[in-house]
């Protein structure tokens, strides 16, 4: 490795080198989701792990709060936890996840409770939240820019789902509508953030590894998925066991 | 559940129970690498991943420590970090598993730096190790009791591979001889302390809920491996790939 100064727009590149190589829209586990080839109880594994990974992020962005030292940066982060908690009850991420998981079929209490989950999973999201927690917040802005890929995953899966499978309705998907729009405005504000904070090119790698370790959070998250319900289906003892 | 305190035996029945169904010698895993049915690169697969988890106890341990009220307590709970660490250059469990590491033909520089293991592997030990970290001690010390199960799985483990693997030696296993007599002197500290420190029915249950969460966190690093190394070999992009 040079210690050479990247440009930013070098920089903005090597990120989306990393994103071509390692965000999960590769992964095997989400060409099926998207091609329709998983049956109901996968779409319902999917749904009720990812609920996790979901409810945990207004958690994240709390630890990611603490450490920005201006209310100018706290006013702009705090808008993530507004949507993914919403305004008032029934509104927000997490509740429109929760309309996903009852969409598919999955009873409201038993995805609460989390108990279902792979430990895979557990493990994975719980990395990423004591991650943003204990380093630097260069480094925890950086890990949420795996948001420059979501919108073209989200338009091929929304498209894909609504497609393959006849129990999914464009309700069912809700939640994905406001990632649109929201994904393309926290990117804009993080990508910048990164560009500027990063001072040295030690600090610019640092920014990489955020986000390759983001990259394995979310990609760790489908290989949990696809051992226990794809393939070899080795459901780890107490983990939800669809209907067969 | 009933809030009546179970007598020390029946606690102690109901952790055998857990790892009569949870422990990782049901792991499809460890049936294959006990019965000789691996190859070479996947054996190395496993010695790299589990160095990172033994890597980690020390500073598991340390953590243990921190939260031991007494000389007497912490004395008991050094011999841990020593058995591990060793007394000089060249010993402790460590040492013993790189040599294992070498042993199987991997380069100990790139075994030490941990850049080739599984993101599954590195999630579950550090919560493993945020688990002792920030649990009760209590909770902590439950935590280690897998250790009541390990005799065993080391008796077939260390047969099973002398017999399996013409590149498997005696000395390359020289790792496990020591655990037959420093794991029940372990389970016996542990296991008489939780027996007496456990004092409420719901400090019962918080003890399996602990024994349980560690044995997920043995299951899950086999989990990552299998999906990566047996089938369907997704290995994650960045992680060792064995010559085929």
């Amino acid at each position: 490795m040079s210690d050479r100064l990247l440009a930013a727009d070098e920089l903005e590149a090597k990120l989306r080198a990393i994103g071509a190589e390692r965000y999960h829209h590769l992964h095997p586990f989400h060409k099926l989701l998207h091609a329709g080839k998983l049956d109901r109880g996968q779409v319902q594994a999917w749904a009720l792990n990812r609920y996790y990974y979901q409810a945990m992020i207004p958690i994240k962005d709390a630890y990611a709060l603490a450490r920005l030292p201006t209310s100018e940066l706290r006013r702009e982060w705090r808008r993530r936890i507004i949507d993914h908690d919403g305004d008032g009850p029934g509104t927000g991420g997490i509740e429109r996840w929760l309309k996903l998981a009852e969409g598919v079929g999955l009873d409201r209490a038993y995805v609460q409770s989390t108990r279902g989950i792979l430990p895979g999973t557990r493990f994975a999201v719980e990395a990423y939240v004591n991650f943003v927690h204990h380093r630097p917040i260069l480094e925890g802005i950086a890990s949420s820019l795996t948001e420059m890929f979501s919108p073209d995953i989200i338009a091929d899966r929304v498209r894909g789902m609504l497609a393959g499978y006849a129990f999914i309705t464009e309700e069912t998907l809700a939640y994905f509508t406001p990632r649109l729009t929201q994904a393309p405005q926290d990117v804009n504000f993080a990508l910048t953030y990164v560009k500027e904070h990063a001072r040295t090119r030690a600090e610019q790698e640092l920014v990489l590894d955020a986000l390759r370790f983001k990259c394995d959070v979310l990609w760790s998250q489908l290989d949990a998925l696809y051992l226990a319900y794809v393939e070899p289906r080795l459901v780890p003892p107490g983990a939800f066991a669809p209907e067969r």
